[in-house]
């Protein structure tokens, strides 16, 4: 297995351990429920916002703690959701007047965990809601999932909730803006390989040297079929098609357009991805506003790349460009 | 090939293409000589700070052009050091009253290639000066170098002199700094992988399912030996032995630690090697003052990862600190 682990079974919290050595005077660990939650969270006049999930999707879930960002997230072993009494104790522990917003990607074992903890959470007066976010439009229904399956647009709406947040805006107004974010983004995926989990040490899938996979899951799940591999221009037509006509998306519309690395692709190769997505948003009549190149939800060393369209309104510009700052950075 | 391209011919102009796209208002691309400059740079009190190697090392060379960072870089194809006519028209374009600083890595090719390009600037009488980069401490002498190679340190190097020239220093004052930056810095680096380069479309080395390449470069270049893999925190402390005796480091020292993938290994693995790298720092009296985790000079997607320490001083401890925007990014 060629992987820098210790013992499979310590690789998420081995992991966390080094997020919040990196990052001391921001990040907090507590390794029981595999959480990592802001030091300076809660407060009673801010709303937190927190997620939980498998893990090996970084920098989604824990790496996305920070301000403007999420307050506090937890995380399960690798590609499982996290327990009930982990999501429970992330709601408590980021508790506050101005209640918690929990962002749950549409899988079943994650929405399970968290419409329990939340059950509990609420037998206690905690005020608290969720938002399930589903803007993969490979599949209709999938492996580990009843309906479509929250992917890279999770950033997004992390992004502008987390900044509407901090900008003190209530409960309410903050569900919407996970809303209309979920509403108007779309996502689709390619693998060229299959990851390896730490625990299991073989791959989930076999690809063919020459083949990919249209549309995967970020659990290796199925997408739509399996090709030969295409040109990389052709690979972004593929996934352009796909994403644009499903809302659909119209000319004059301001976008975000993002290139999403599945953990084991080069940015040389996503910059290649971008060059020709950019020219399809022209092309198509869209004004790409930002752009964001780089990983975003991966699945461990994973081959492979998504495409994701966010339709912006001058609201969601102003909650993009808002300060943030998380663990994964370059400075 | 499992790879995201289109004519591998055209690999790096197409990705510098989609740099350029991403960043309109930043970054200016001149696809005749492979160069991306800062589109408000040369000023003529300002000193000039530019760079130009192989391609395959993203971010590293024209992904840091950027205020704070370089003015501009040219790149040769993959893992060939850039034409001279590309390192002379770099010069040029960037050229300005207060100086050119060249900052070149240590590969033979990379030198004849800057060295010629020097001479004929200075007979236009633009002012340049260039300085070597080695902080690879993992053989004397290799495969493409007299001496040890320039490998991840080099970011520190850009970084440091970046924020001088910023701040207007002279020429002879950055390259000071960049002196001062080199003689404090040291790596090495660990392949679990080889990379494939497109225009090749095969692995430039075999490693065994169960091996990994200590002291590898990043061309694929053979370090000091091959090993069985071991786990995590096993390397960690091979590359921190190699890493922290070789000036020495000190107990007492501040220093800044980075952990830098390869390409190919996902950002929580490095993680865990962060976390082990920390508390060697710690047990050794080391105090961890800036930390960076992630990739800043890879080679396309090899699994692997290197580690770097940079002794501190106040001087640059604030260059470290210093403001700096290049086209990589998580926002």
């Amino acid at each position: 297995m060629k992987k820098f682990v210790n013992d499979p079974a310590n690789f998420v919290p081995e992991f966390m351990k080094g997020v919040v050595l990196a990052n001391p005077d921001l990040l907090e660990f507590v390794p029981e429920f595999q959480m990592i939650k802001r030091k300076d969270r809660p407060v009673a006049d801010k709303v937190s916002v927190i997620q939980g999930s498998g893990s090996g999707h970084e920098p989604a879930h824990v790496m996305a703690v920070g301000p403007g960002m999420l307050d506090g997230a937890c995380q399960g072993a690798v590609f499982a959701a996290p327990p009930v009494d982990a999501c429970y104790e992330t709601i408590k522990a980021l508790a506050s007047d101005a209640g918690v917003l929990v962002l749950v990607n549409n899988y079943q074992g994650d929405r399970m965990a968290w419409e329990t903890a939340i059950e509990l959470a609420e037998a206690e007066d905690i005020k608290v809601k969720s938002f399930i976010i589903n803007d993969d439009v490979a599949v209709k229904d999938s492996l580990y999932t009843v309906g479509r399956r929250g992917v890279a647009g999770n950033f997004f709406v992390i992004k502008a909730c987390g900044a509407a947040a901090a900008q003190g805006k209530s409960l309410d107004e903050i569900l919407a803006i996970a809303e209309k974010v979920n509403n108007n983004v779309r996502t689709m995926g390619v693998a060229l390989t299959s990851c390896i989990p730490p625990a299991k040490g073989t791959t989930i899938f076999d690809l063919g040297d020459d083949e990919m996979e249209v549309g995967v899951g970020i659990h290796g799940e199925p997408g739509r079929r399996r090709e030969k591999i295409h040109p990389a221009n052709q690979i972004v037509d593929e996934l352009f098609d796909a994403v644009a006509q499903d809302i659909p998306y119209k000319s004059g519309d301001r976008v975000a357009l993002m290139v999403n690395g599945l953990g084991g692709t080069p940015i040389s190769e996503l910059y290649v991805l971008y060059a020709h997505a950019h020219e399809r948003c022209e092309q198509a009549g869209y004004t790409v506003v930002r752009n964001y190149v780089g990983e975003y939800c991966t699945s461990l060393e994973m081959a492979g790349a998504s495409l994701t369209l966010l339709k912006l309104d001058s609201e969601l510009e102003a909650y993009l460009a808002a300060p943030a700052e998380v663990a994964v950075r370059i400075f």
